[in-house]
């Protein structure tokens, strides 16, 4: 007979659709859509129709590119947030680790992206222009360049300087030094020698 | 601002979906939502629409319990197949394996699971009655006993013997040994043991 390794094409469909994910392996696919089978078929169908809902109702702050439940998202129409400050992300992921510090009271704009030639993306391909829009509608103060500490990030941070360094305003970035709760020992060397040269004085 | 961690609550309640899939941790389910979001939205919704009809239009074969797209399986429908020989397996999963040998030419049954207390599993919970039904219409000379080498599989083999040995018909098990690759150092002693009492004749 002819029997394709799956006993259902539905069954075969389902697992081809958890295998496109990103880490997930056709066993791990398999082994998932097994456990969806398992459950309550309401509570599946749920799951199902949340991944419909996704691109249909979700929706990108039109100021900041965060995601959204609405049109301005929950940041940027906090009153209570500076809007002068501007925090600049690549994704999603890097806003919601700034807000896990609670430390930060300004607002985002998420780039989308890291310049990166390798992987073929341009300054084109990031929000850049938008936030150079904002940056000319005046009333920023300070924008902090929060990007990851790689080639990609640094040449994303020069590209940005260069653009915004002729309108009236501050560019910082990060801090950089050693980790908290890192051993010396085993701090790569460029790290650990900026540290050196940006010592603090000892505050008790 | 109160911000629940995440920055949207259908963001959230799609990762908390993906987190409720076995092995999935938080992480892993917010990229997996993330690359869906990077996703064609077409290409999203099949996704969903699939998990949709998972419960909706997945039949269990009639006869064998196996997964299939109709009534009866491909298997248990294959006129090529020797429905006088049964193969008592587990899982789907376990009819997947033996299919994969194209070694077998008779039809399966899957229980449904294996008897287990610890698990709260017993006979009534398994596909039992339907075997021996099965059985006493007649027609079938043997049946293979092919579950795990593990105490739940020995305890379930013992349950079937004693409930199907009345009928006039061969009771097998799968052949027990020392796995096809492996190397001697490493082979439990029990394994070994087994398999130098049932030891065979050279064959070249």
């Amino acid at each position: 007979m002819s029997f394709s390794e799956y006993p259902s094409k539905l069954l075969e469909s389902a697992v081809n659709e958890f295998a496109s994910l990103p880490g997930i392996g056709r066993k791990t696919a398999f082994r998932l859509v097994m456990s969806l089978l398992k459950r309550d078929p309401a509570e599946v169908e749920k799951f199902g129709e949340t991944i419909i809902k996704l691109h249909r109702e979700i929706h990108y702050c039109r100021n900041c590119h965060n995601i959204s439940d609405s049109e301005i998202c929950l940041i940027c129409s906090d009153e209570k947030r500076d809007k002068s400050l501007i925090c600049v992300v690549e994704s999603i992921q890097d806003v919601m680790a700034v807000e896990n510090t609670r430390q930060y009271k300004g607002i985002y704009h998420v780039l989308g992206g890291i310049i990166s030639p390798v992987d073929g993306v341009g300054p084109a391909d990031l929000k850049i222009d938008s936030l150079e829009e904002k940056v000319k509608r005046g009333g920023i103060k300070e924008i902090i360049l929060a990007l990851s500490t790689t080639m990609e990030g640094d040449t994303t941070n020069f590209y940005l300087y260069k653009r915004l360094n002729k309108y009236n305003l501050v560019l910082s970035t990060l801090a950089r030094g050693v980790a908290i709760g890192d051993e010396l020992e085993y701090t790569d060397e460029i790290t650990l020698g900026r540290a050196i040269n940006n010592r603090n004085p000892y505050q008790q």
